[in-house]
């Protein structure tokens, strides 16, 4: 059965500086009303950026939202009109410095179709280039070199617990013959 | 380097109905003020379902922050206080009528750790008995039962691209021996 929610009226909405949320009052199939939220996003990208020697690179910061810092793959939010390879290309190069001659793509996450409009564009790098890193004011991050495997196994572990890091790792662990190479 | 970020005052909050907004004037490390904007969210849940004959359970349902209809696992929102298990038992059972005999935790996900605070628990659910469901209301949603080799290959081909459900069948399939059996 596939329907669709129809909008009736904007009940409230907040503007914010990344997201902005509006409430809808909308019509079910039943004919009833209800309340449906939405964050929207403008989405992202995220990036497995491995070497030839089976090194992964990661960005590691504080995050506001969790008081503490977390491990993630290099990612960030899409400008407006911006195509998400450029935007990949463009993340991977501010957070770690690297540029690659091979991308691939791992497909786009929903990341909580529940409530937002974000959509995450996955890629894997390869055949990597190191320049300098030149990440946004106020953006403090490290960033790691680690074995791939050592990355896929804090996955595994739960160590490693972002979400786009975790699928992104992951779906390269088992759809890439070089992610499949290095696990 | 790990430092944190003090908050110096709140610039502007939304409440909404699920998700709560703010916007908060922060100190870097170097002196310098930035904002980040912050959406609370309740974290929740989502359950890999496998039945003895290696299929799994997944629900399909609009999802009206995309205008159309998501493949997902069967999910859900904690309520104030409530244990993640508790949680994950009772969406289970209200979103397909199983009940399991076996849970087995896979970790949790920060779901989008720049802006949010969602955190999402995630387990693997075995031993399955099928009652009735009891969807909540203004709640529309099919049951799909498929192999979990067939919703694996979706997950790689970019089918299924709900974040959740993409590291949650991974981390089952990578994770779990019974995962390992069924790709």
């Amino acid at each position: 059965m596939d329907y669709t929610e129809k909008k009736v009226r904007r009940l409230n909405e907040y503007q914010g500086v990344i997201v902005h949320v509006s409430l809808d009052e909308v019509e079910l199939p039943d004919g009833q009303h209800t309340v449906r939220e939405v964050c929207r996003h403008p989405g992202g990208v995220a990036v497995v950026a491995l070497d030839g020697e089976g090194c992964i690179y990661c960005v590691r910061q504080y995050r506001y939202p969790f008081d503490r810092h977390v491990t993630e793959i290099p990612a960030g939010k899409l400008d407006v009109g911006e195509d998400p390879l450029l935007c990949a290309q463009r993340e991977l190069s501010e957070e770690t410095g690297l540029t690659a001659d091979h991308w691939e793509s791992l497909g786009y996450l929903l990341v909580s179709p529940g409530i937002s409009t974000e959509k995450l564009y996955l890629y894997l790098a390869t055949q990597l280039h190191q320049g300098s890193a030149h990440p946004d004011e106020g953006e403090y991050l490290d960033v790691l070199r680690l074995p791939f495997a050592t990355l896929y196994r804090q996955v595994i572990d739960g160590e490693v617990s972002d979400g786009k890091t975790v699928a992104a790792v992951l779906k390269a662990a088992c759809m890439s013959e070089l992610g499949k190479k290095f696990t």
